[in-house]
């Protein structure tokens, strides 16, 4: 085996969920990723925890997708309790096509996803940890070989999480006590919203392997402006691009998107939260270097901001605070690296991409 | 996708578990089967049914169980809470190695079976089925190539279970009011069992798939006599051959293997119930017409019998007797095809393979 697929489930196990002796663990991964899974059900044995392995494919869940009438779509209750027996919940992607489930109804794959938000609700409680084995379908939308894509990855999960968490408390000490964010890039992005109150939180790869980021939730009602996200995203299967929101107390009043606006339109359409912000989230792994099509990487390059529309993380919401509640999440992201600034509460914290704590600023 | 998969599919679905709309269904299976499990999660969908799939590997598991220690297995609150939410568990069978788990410590596995007991339980209380998919390891055991194997599979499960069903009727008959059994075979075999109020049961492909035996469950105190059982089995990944058994009252007085004693004697020693049978069935499946190391096609074979050490079903056990209870079933097979005889009651029923209501008895 790969070193480098061991040295991934250590940090898993012992750094991102801390599995112990007489825990409940799932591992949910697609079979391409099976020697990492082996590597992490060999250390959860050898701590003496429980393990459930469920290994599940994209094309099994779209034949599936495809052949159930909306109708019938309702809560998982298997899933459900299985989620709700564990103590640590492993999400391993891995993709051969990550345009399997590209031909599935927008409006069908949210009815799904809203029936079964509550098993979403259920693991958000637990410790878990989403994170990625370097599969040919997410090389080949990163265009990069296999081989270049286990470097990129492997580079960037297996590394001193330690050192990270330091630096990026430099900026977590800068939002925590703020009130306002403004976010300007070019002329196509000015928007303030509010964060008073709310928790900034220190992403070093406890939940999202990799990590390297630092969130917290906008006041819901608080977002005020206009938003170009110029990176593309992936949703429901397919690539939505150069999606455009404005904003008025919280909530998104125009939108269009230069490709795939109805996923977007079904997005939206899913629940009044879904037409919210539920994060803000400041990218700061340079390590991450490329653009791959891969949220869980792509929202954490350097020299980016995103904002999801929906769900707000408990943990990114203070007690006096409303938490946007929904069954979407959907992160995007814009690019800070020219043109463009973040201010708190009046001052530039960031310009171009550097921020006032480095070298260059 | 090959038509026979989506036959096996619709046999599945629609005549052994007989899916309909709002049940939970899971579905195990390891990932070389998946065009097996897209075709089932498709009609479970057209059912309007919910699907949870759960692809695991041997590689995963033994993984697993060699870094486990014995004083930390325990019971998986996952799976079992998992099996209660379902209404139809799918299990299908497919190796890529079917000595994957052999070298895992036979006291151990048998701790790992006997602590999750309580699984087993739950899922036989279910509507289930058992089958094959046609996998390189499977067929290599069998000594076919994949493409002879898949259509000895194929063929043994895509078939006309109603007329099966009344052809085995005709012993169930025969053995439903009766009170002992007797089985003969040359000079290694004789042994005498009581059946007395244990009711028989006509295997048409409900829960084993294919099906193709009548089986019921002999009364625990009743068996007497010796029995070698001179087809191999594999349990714990390991070929067990030429098991012979003594019983007296019921209970495993002595022992033997030629081959792999020690895999014996770990099943002997898992709990009371492992030292005496749970099952008596006779193999009625023609169409099954070679020995390929997998339980679930010979057991079925035509002309041989089989009895299982441990739990016996429930099905098979009348009122007013007394149920094997066990966390083992292991089955283990007798040739009948020469100086062998059934006898029910002092009458014989079959004398090498042919029954007393076929052609050429």
């Amino acid at each position: 085996m790969d070193p480098r697929v061991e040295d991934h489930a250590e940090v898993i196990v012992d750094h991102s969920v801390d599995v112990e002796s007489d825990d409940e663990v799932v591992i949910r991964g697609d079979p391409i990723s099976e020697d990492l899974v082996v590597a992490v059900a060999r250390l959860c044995g050898e701590r003496g925890a429980n393990v459930t392995t469920m290994l599940q494919t994209d094309r099994i869940g779209a034949a599936y997708k495809r052949a159930i009438d909306i109708e019938d779509v309702s809560l998982s209750e298997v899933s459900l309790a299985m989620v709700e027996k564990a103590d640590v919940y492993i999400g391993i992607r891995a993709d051969t096509n990550t345009h399997e489930s590209g031909d599935i109804n927008p409006e069908k794959n949210a009815a799904i996803a809203q029936a079964n938000e509550p098993v979403r609700e259920a693991y958000l409680d637990k410790r878990w940890v989403g994170t990625q084995y370097p599969a040919p379908g997410n090389a080949q939308d990163a265009e990069l070989s296999t081989e270049a894509y286990e470097s990129f990855v492997w580079g960037a999960v297996n590394k001193d999480w330690a050192a990270v968490r330091e630096h990026q408390q430099q900026l977590v000490d800068i939002l925590d006590p703020a009130e306002e964010v403004r976010i300007v890039s070019g002329d196509t992005t000015d928007i303030r919203l509010s964060i008073a109150g709310n928790p900034t939180q220190n992403d070093y790869a406890e939940r999202n392997l990799p990590g390297g980021e630092v969130f917290t939730a906008p006041v819901p009602d608080s977002v005020e402006g206009e938003v170009l996200f110029d990176k593309p995203l992936m949703a429901q299967g397919r690539e939505v691009r150069d999606v455009r929101l404005v904003f008025e107390d919280g909530e998104v009043t125009e939108y269009d998107a230069g490709k795939n606006e109805d996923v977007l339109a079904a997005v939206l359409d899913t629940d009044a939260g879904a037409r919210r912000l539920g994060e803000l989230g400041i990218g700061m792994n340079r390590d991450i270097d490329r653009f791959t099509y891969n949220m869980l990487f792509d929202e954490k390059m350097g020299d980016t901001v995103h904002m999801a529309l929906g769900r707000a993380y408990e943990d990114t919401v203070g007690e006096d605070n409303e938490q946007n509640e929904s069954a979407v999440h959907m992160d995007m992201i814009v690019d800070m690296s020219e043109d463009s600034r973040i201010e708190v509460d009046g001052e530039v914290i960031q310009r171009d991409g550097r921020f006032r704590f480095e070298e260059g600023f």
